[in-house]
């Protein structure tokens, strides 16, 4: 099997951005009546997901027939050596609202021999800021980088933040721990932080791996919501593992840290 | 008193905008070490929240000597004829994590004999995406429009949408609601929206603005968060209101709804 480097990897995850942003940036803040959009049935959301995650499904078919592919919208296809796992649109309800915080996650794994995926590349694409995170984590070719308006390059590293109090969280909806047997847990934990920030999905990830946030911490993620992110945390300088300190590539209850001490400080605490 | 018509109020909230930006964006996203910061007292935070109002007084000041001026961060300086109102960076959450959902907000309220204020013009400007918008809501001369890299306009309506079912809802922080006696008044109407997005500050009332948000809840506002919004959302045929019905020029209980139907419910709803 060929091996794929961070070159190549890194032009083709490119141009599967580039095909992606075609779709979704003409439908987004399409102000449509939504009395008129419920009854005539059409939705721009449904349809920028689904026509995104098929045009990247059709172009890395095209390129690497045998490689597996996961998608949102479509499921799984079998494959071989690699495999391709894609959110066509992370962050919908962003989307739907007007707010440019969504992204197009694209993440390239290694199949290893037992079956299991072994992370290597990630793209995190937001087109309306211009906004384009890369992440390679493969051995001592491993980079984190921001590139805007499809040129400038600026690489990227978590900070230091050993103490809890000095900590910024952020987690995309912090509801969803409440009436949960989680919910004492993560009121703890928030409580001892510096800052706590609502919203931001895949984006609050970039902002911990560019060194502004310390900590994500959240739940009931899917594969897909993930797997781009691990590479460009990772090659960062940061820790991405589920609650119990484990490989987070199944999604599920996922923890981020930029800094190592406060990881192992937070998984304590997870089950304390 | 000179009167201040609409271009004039536009080009000087122009100047004012881009001199917040010089001193806003260079300080967004600095990468420090938070440990450091802490240990010598240097937050960037602050000294962009305060270098830029002071910027922005000193410009009022030289312009418009006799106007009144109320700032987030040095307070009320009384005046006559007009009140320039100043929020240097709304979002402080957003900016301390890198969000780029934070802002400058200026307001220019007419001053009525009976000592009260007339929203006349506000001007939110988001200066790292660049999204600049302008209300101006003065009779026949009223317009809401958003200013992209200082050169594309774009003319902003809210949009319809008369049944709750149908409507996109955001508020900054819901958990704000918890443990409150709005808690109950929370609960049963974002149970009844289609959507529930957290987080956004001004921008969610920009985005109602423009037609992608149908309903803003939000409490404890002051002030200087909401007066530059006002003529916004109002010239692109919003309602803003608190939660009452009544103008909300001082802040507290706010409720914007795109669609006065819309508003008219869930007033009710509020006092159910």
């Amino acid at each position: 099997m060929k091996e794929i480097d961070k070159d190549t990897a890194f032009t083709f995850a490119n141009e599967l951005a580039d095909a992606a942003a075609k779709i979704t940036l003409p439908l987004f803040r399409q102000s449509l009546d939504v009395s008129s959009k419920m009854q005539d049935g059409f939705d721009p959301v449904t349809k920028a997901d689904k026509d995104t995650e098929q045009k990247l499904r059709d172009l890395i078919n095209a390129q690497y027939p045998d490689h597996a592919i996961l998608g949102e919208e479509f499921g799984f296809k079998a494959g071989t050596g690699y495999q391709w796992t894609i959110d066509p649109i992370d962050g919908t309800r962003a989307y739907i609202s007007g707010m440019p915080s969504w992204g197009t996650l694209i993440a390239l794994s290694k199949i290893t021999d037992d079956g299991n995926l072994t992370a290597l590349m990630g793209l995190a694409d937001q087109p309306y800021i211009k906004e384009r995170y890369f992440g390679w984590m493969s051995g001592d070719a491993a980079e984190a980088s921001m590139h805007s308006d499809g040129s400038d390059k600026k690489n990227m590293a978590t900070r230091p933040c050993k103490a809890i109090e000095d900590a910024v969280l952020a987690t995309t909806d912090s509801n969803l721990f409440m009436n949960t047997p989680t919910e004492n847990i993560w009121l703890n934990i928030s409580s001892q932080t510096r800052l706590n920030r609502y919203g931001g999905d895949w984006y609050n990830y970039m902002l911990l791996a560019d060194g502004h946030i310390d900590v994500v911490i959240e739940q009931g993620l899917q594969a897909y919501d993930i797997q781009a992110l691990i590479p460009i945390i990772s090659a960062a300088g940061g820790i991405v593992s589920d609650w119990k300190g484990n490989t987070p590539m199944q999604g599920g209850e996922v923890l981020a840290c930029g800094d190592a001490d406060l990881h192992a400080q937070i998984v304590r605490l997870l089950y304390a």
